[in-house]
């Protein structure tokens, strides 16, 4: 699977200098990222793009090839998988749309492309996807990019790794890191999964150093128990949004990917048994994995709220109870500790430190929760008009790393504002205090799921190879 | 009630030259905004603060006084609302905090208030309050306000108009709108509401003329009754967002502004039977407003998307399904004619246009659908990498105006790209695909609501006076 993320040698079938030619786009992000591995273009007449040499057919490509990305109509597809499988080309990535989503012929053209993959023991992404990006080594496949417009995400390495079903999605999350703290390590675009499914990337990701936090976007699932073993193999956060929790849902995202419709109750059942976090929108899905990147598991339920701007500590409370999680009784002792650090309006949860205060007497009251058995987590409100506000929440984030113990911060500004500091001094900043309260959840989801993961696994132990045991449903 | 928004002259008690001094920031802003009013200062020196003439008590200013707006320490309000009473005063903003929220001692202050007030017939807002901003005639005497902070959102006159029940989520509303297409008429704080509550203020806003919308931030409702009643009168949307859904919620409200904790079940209640829109999230009441400013109201449940970016489709059907709308089944007429438009990918609901149109296909696009019979109102997901699709929408916001149904925009790209277009086109974009669902959502429910309004009336009409009638519980 890596030769995917790290091939050294290249071959874009479909790419030539005709205007508007789809594939030679792909040359020319692979040029513009200045890829180190060879990168072929074919088409009819063997000219080069983008730089790229050209040749007529991947036969004659020179050497080796490790990955063949093709973008052609999907009639001539077939035969250019045939030859690829005659080079000893193992990796092939199709984006061309027109099989299964397109009708009874579509289907019989991926039938013939499934006998070739298998005859030639070859992989295949796709069809109907945009392949690969890797920030590390700055590879990318997805055909359409204009140079110059992803540069922020593409050129700066994250930790947050990707599958998707669609490009739109990806396009989003992409353009959505741009104001972030964290960024994308890798993103898979699948498509309509013929061959290499969601399980696949989420093994190989599972593996990859550079992935912290994995991200989903699914239209269907094809082969849920295979989903399912390998989730429990995975201890890595792991985050799905999908797409046709309703019927009219899975109709509209059939016609996309041409996945079947999957009960909605069944894949919420597959993803609590076997330690998936199921996402509520599309957002959450650059806007939660930071709470993971940034800051230390919620090992406990008991949140502690602090404000300096009184009506937020209400609202918190309202969000926190709704989310499963409780607003700490202070201990007197630490009620106390509160009280000595000035003039606070409110020592008990939700603490409100009244307007204007000193950098130092907000670090006391971090330390002072954060130090505090009977805290969990902190849900801190300050609002950041002056800026030694900002500096007191840096050093939050070190003080949270020490305690062990997480902080989901929301500044009650408008969200211009927030995008902008967070960019500035690349603090986890969430966007509303929905999105902070919801980013504590689901790290103590994800702290739950680890000891359940942990149970299973010793148990598995104990019988034997986990590979060979049962799946993970009922658990 | 109007002397409040509208004061020809002013007492600023409490403003003086002290440093850091807060009165002192009421006439500083009153000045900064070039307030056409007289505006006094009262203090112990009788010196004048920021322009404004001074005066050691009320009673020494010459003329008549329309209002007096207090912040001093809470011991020495009770007689200040004296001398207000003997100077003829008949409206008074206490800003000072420190009364019923503040304990036994706070509690009989309020009580010999309140005396001062009956026996002089004087009208109270607060006390714990910011008071007033009229965006209309640039009065404000919120204190600490630094003059420059708010220009936008003080110097464009708006549609929308708040009732709030804390100065911080004021200032969010404020700052959040100067990236929107609408903003602030008035803005009323309320505080501990010992005399005026939001149904004075509601009943108000209702007779303005610049008022379209009212939003209303509430952390407890002293007359549930009164407001029911209120609400039933008025036609206009009236949005609340109300804290305190769980009890941590409501007892961290309770040591904001005194209020008593509330059943959130039977307040629920109360805004569906008299027509309060209640809103789920503190955004809401900045991001909702706009469908109602900028769109015609939905007057049925089927909603037709449509998308460049497919995956959307789905998501939005999801959404639509969820907040109970339909996705309408789209004629043979209507596809056929979409059809006839382009390369369409999918005629169907959600209909996807695929990558690259014209800003005239689009607009084809937009009028079958608007002028389709089974179409109530649109859900238009269009990306806008391209100029000549924001041209697209600009004319879509017409043809809305021109059909009588409402289309609520959701552009998916990254959050700061959609306020920068939102501001430079001023064009109704909403943030998300949920807040865009929950904007149809909402509208519908105001077609609902007034229909039940009308229905009230007429059958209170034919009884006799809607103000003998019972309260509208049952209804």
């Amino acid at each position: 699977m890596d030769k995917f993320f790290n091939p050294e040698s290249i071959a874009v079938v479909g790419a030539s200098n005709t205007p508007f030619n789809l594939a030679a786009t792909i040359c020319g992000i692979t040029t513009y990222m200045k890829y180190s591995g060879n990168v072929y273009a074919v088409n009819r007449k063997g000219e080069a793009v983008h730089g790229c040499p050209g040749y007529t057919t991947v036969m004659d490509i020179p050497g080796n090839v490790d990955l063949a990305v093709i973008l052609i109509s999907a009639k001539q597809v077939p035969t250019v998988v045939r030859q690829c499988g005659e080079k000893g080309i193992k990796h092939l990535i199709i984006e061309s749309a027109g099989f299964s989503e397109g009708g009874p012929d579509g289907q019989s053209m991926q039938e013939e492309i499934n006998g070739y993959i298998s005859r030639y023991g070859m992989r295949l992404m796709g069809p109907n996807c945009l392949g690969i990006l890797n920030t590390h080594n700055r590879f990318c496949c997805f055909y359409g990019i204009i140079p110059g417009k992803y540069d922020t995400g593409f050129a700066t390495t994250g930790s947050i790794s990707y599958i998707i079903q669609s490009g739109g999605i990806g396009a989003l999350i992409l353009d959505s890191f741009q104001k972030d703290m964290v960024t994308v390590s890798k993103m898979a675009s699948i498509g309509n999964k013929s061959d290499i499914d969601e399980s696949d990337i989420i093994d190989y990701y599972n593996g990859d150093a550079s992935t912290e936090v994995i991200g989903m976007y699914l239209e269907n699932v094809q082969n849920g128990r295979k989903l399912m073993n390998t989730a429990m193999k995975v201890k890595k956060p792991l985050l799905a949004f999908k797409v046709g929790r309703t019927s009219e849902g899975s109709q509209a995202a059939a016609s996309h990917t041409a996945g079947m419709a999957n009960n909605d109750a069944v894949f919420e059942c597959a993803c609590r048994q076997s330690g998936i976090i199921r996402l509520k929108s599309i957002s959450e899905l650059h806007s939660l994995p930071k709470i993971f990147a940034s800051m230390p598991l919620l090992r406990g339920r008991r949140i502690a709220v602090m404000t300096n701007s009184g009506a937020f500590g209400g609202i918190a409370a309202d969000l926190i109870v709704e989310s499963g999680m409780e607003m700490t009784r202070l201990s007197p002792e630490t009620q106390a500790k509160l009280d000595k650090t000035g003039q606070l309006f409110n020592v008990k949860n939700p603490v409100d430190l009244g307007p204007a205060m000193a950098k130092q007497t907000f670090l006391d009251i971090f330390d002072i929760l954060l130090s505090a058995e009977e805290v969990d987590g902190l849900l801190p409100v300050p609002n950041v008009w002056q800026d030694v506000v900002i500096e007191a929440i840096l050093d939050l984030v070190e003080m949270c790393r020490k305690y062990g113990k997480p902080a989901a911060i929301y500044v009650p500004n408008a969200i211009d504002r927030i995008l902008q500091i967070r960019e500035k001094y690349r603090i986890p900043l969430f966007e509303s205090l929905e999105e902070a309260t919801r980013a504590l959840a689901v790290s103590y989801q994800q702290f739950r799921f680890l000891k359940k993961k942990e149970r299973f696994h010793e148990r598995n132990i104990r019988k034997g190879d986990f590979e060979k045991t049962e799946s993970p449903v009922g658990v």
